[in-house]
């Protein structure tokens, strides 16, 4: 068998199922082109009877994209079908993914029908498919939960109709991943003709076991990993391509290789998250914020002593810049070295424990140190402090009224002063700040965290500003948001103006 | 072997390590009660030496929790291991937490130490702490990639010491379920007296696959679980405590048992996101926004005539009182049915085939598609229209200034004005508004979300309103956060004044 793995990514189907996740036929494209930049296999455009919408998104990727095979989704309709192969018509590479429930569960709760009729419709709707297009994928819905003979047969019979790919969906992510590879395996085992087709996974996180199930049934036979960026998809979401892509990068003696670029993973995923506002934990595997962030201090110490120690993706390879490493409570002194050596102090061993001290009891009651508070626990103050600070701020919003803002600035102790009014309180604060800035600048990410009980608690706002080609990083804390938004911008603006 | 499954939460300990996740005691406490009230079997408060903030939250929350055993974390240092001691003097239950690490990136690159030297002080760092407390829990740092044989012969010594409980760690998140399940079972075959002790996994989610090679591990021989509230810990986080709890729910074949009582896994899930200030991602397994809800037409259509066609996990087994179906372009002709059936309307087949194409119209241009665009496609206008409406909102914050409200609100057709300051223009603007409507109210959740390119785009606000002992969910999107919040909070509001 072959160690090729393909990926199948259905961002733009199952993924854009999810309440609120709707993009445009615009958006669509966007994602679609960075999919392919990413290296995936097979882009599932979407599910063209279900919508108009739908059936031109799939039309127009189907234009854009050049390498990856373009697969649209049915049910085992022939309606269904045709206007699948219609909307591919223009696809260099084209699929049709039709397929049926095959569990009892839904044999006899959603189409109440019998186990022979099923397969007969199994087997007619790969046959009409084929009419169409040579590259028929099936998928037997709820496979996590069909008994295995009976899939078996099923798997054997859309073969021999020409299936070349076979989908095993865990559609409700009720399998264990011993039981999801035993089932791949005894498909590879008892189907006559198996080699003929690409077995594929596709796994639901229900219970936390999308990439393991997955993982699970490569190993078994699979070759085809069916994924979204950051795992989105209904419910607790879809296998994750970035988890599927790095376990098999970091796992080498498994001999499963695939076609990602690994680099651009953070960037899509960054795309993905913002364009159908989905946010990302910040503890999610790969691209969570905090993925590569090591903060206790026993972890700091063997961090800097060899980074192998803790960590065993280079950030880098996902296509995160640097290995960040926060002060709080827990890091070491070694960390505290670290950072004033950064810094451009080196303290004998006496005066760093006197230091190590002090921000033991600092950090006691500030979550997070900053480089000006490791300045002052050595004894020193950063001699350019920052150049831009906000003077005041004043913003008039709400509804059936426009945005306006009034700033204040102190750049290296002269005043400046401009108003500015904007969609928004926000974009009204900021764009009187470009005013007197007067640099070319992009908000490329603005994140708001705000989970509170109460009305008047902190909000927090992450910030990344593109200047000439490099983006910065912002960040601020506040009660007030707006106040917290203009905050984490200059914050950004005064890492380029020193 | 018993098949009673321990439970031992570290939210406390290796959660609290994350930036920006810090408590202070008092927020400490009341998440220990919350795991006492869970079911916990053991709770890991602290890492006692680190800081006197942690040695503190180690006596208040052994003073006040009754129930779980409370353990303190030491590093294999007599020093660790006397103030661990003094610190759970209050604890009814009390467990040191004692180790070091065995893999030799450990031993060579931290310790620069050998494997003799390390199983040393293995032994010796037990053996100490057996002097304080009867119960003491040894952990194998690295152990994911520490070799079986020594690693085995490390296990051996530390019971023969007196360790009560082994934790093996994948401290870094590399292992696969096969290989950490191997690694237990490798222990369990090869240990001297292994049944004396507890075995316990502890895994990172590097790879997405923390809870996988927590239940291989579980499966393999181990008996205690460690894990966290919504999977938080450094870097990708640990496993997740209510994947573990409802993996062996749904699965009684495995005939695994916990105490834990899983109707209170929302609340707790909740409480720990907004005290952290760490968002829960909505596809997050189990207690993401997303996890029950269902969108598209070809679920929809199953989930309404069985409920098991789709979902594995009864929403009320995990605390969430009701399994909302949002309508998207996905959804189908039997989910519009149902919610006009909710919405007291019953329409005939023709009636409904009108209703539904213009349903897919309008969902093509609308995201999500609500109540009132029901009765609107279904020809009917919602006679008793939301009593509460915003006629006007103006409201002035910032930097230097004291942000005010100005509020107009529309009840029932007479006009209401108020104003009021606040604590941020969120607040000022919810304080005016609570001026008008003179109900007992309490904002009990309050969630921005904001993804945004640029500093213009929508950001979109859930609230939760808590009236007369019952919740009200409020939710709006606005490109003024504000406003948006407002809205969110009068859509709660009518709520219960309908």
């Amino acid at each position: 068998m072959s160690n090729r793995l393909f990926i199948f990514d259905t961002t733009l189907r199952d993924g854009e199922q999810v309440p609120g996740c709707q993009l445009n036929t615009v958006e669509k494209i966007e994602v679609a082109k960075h999919l392919e930049e990413l290296g995936v296999d097979v882009i599932e455009a979407g599910f063209p009877v279900s919508s108009p919408g739908d059936y031109n998104s799939v039309m127009e990727i189907s234009k854009a994209v050049t390498w990856p095979t373009i697969c649209a989704l049915t049910r085992a309709v022939e309606n269904d079908i045709r206007v699948a192969a219609d909307s591919l018509q223009y696809a260099k590479h084209k699929r049709i993914h039709t397929g049926i429930g095959t569990s009892d569960y839904h044999i006899r709760y959603k189409f109440n029908s019998t186990r022979e009729e099923i397969l007969e419709r199994a087997v007619a709707c790969v046959k009409y498919a084929k009419r169409f297009v040579e590259d028929v994928q099936f998928y037997a819905e709820d496979a996590g939960r069909t008994d295995n003979e009976y899939l078996a047969r099923v798997v054997e019979a859309v073969i021999k109709a020409g299936a070349t790919v076979v989908n095993i969906p865990d559609t409700t992510g009720y399998c264990l991943p011993r039981q999801f590879g035993d089932k791949i395996r005894y498909l590879m085992e008892h189907v006559d003709g198996i080699h003929r087709a690409t077995i594929a996974t596709h796994c639901h996180n229900d219970l936390g076991m999308a990439t393991a199930n997955t993982v699970a049934g490569i190993i078994d036979g699979a070759r085809q990993a069916e994924v979204t960026i950051n795992g989105i998809g209904e419910r607790a979401g879809n296998t994750s391509l970035e988890e599927v892509a790095m376990i098999f990068k970091s796992h080498p003696e498994l001999g499963i290789e695939t076609n990602i670029n690994t680099t651009k993973i953070c960037g899509i995923s960054r795309l993905v998250s913002s364009l159908m506002n989905m946010p990302v934990q910040p503890n999610k595997a790969i691209v969570g914020r905090n993925a590569f962030a090591h903060s206790s201090g026993i972890h700091q110490d063997g961090v800097l002593k060899n980074r192998e120690s803790y960590e065993i993706i280079n950030p880098k390879d996902v296509g995160v810049d640097e290995n960040s490493i926060v002060l709080t409570a827990r890091s070491g002194r070694a960390a505290l070295k670290h950072r004033l050596h950064i810094l451009g102090i080196e303290l004998d061993k006496e005066a760093l424990d006197k230091a190590y001290e002090a921000f033991l009891a600092l950090a006691d009651k500030k979550k997070e140190i900053n480089d000006d508070d490791v300045l002052m626990l050595a004894g020193e103050h950063r001699k350019s402090t920052r150049r831009l600070k906000l003077d005041y701020l004043q913003v008039t919003s709400g509804v059936g009224v426009k945005s306006v803002a009034s700033v204040g600035l102190d750049i290296a102790g002269e005043k400046f002063e401009a108003c500015a009014s904007g969609n928004g309180p926000v974009d009204a604060a900021i764009s009187a700040i470009k005013i007197i800035i007067r640099r070319k600048m992009l908000v490329k990410e603005f994140l708001i965290q705000a989970i509170n009980k109460g009305s008047n608690d902190v909000g927090k706002v992450h910030m990344t500003v593109e200047h000439d080609g490099t983006n910065y990083y912002g960040f601020s804390a506040n009660t007030d948001i707006i106040a917290a938004s203009a905050e984490a911008f200059i914050d950004a603006i005064n890492k380029f103006v020193r």
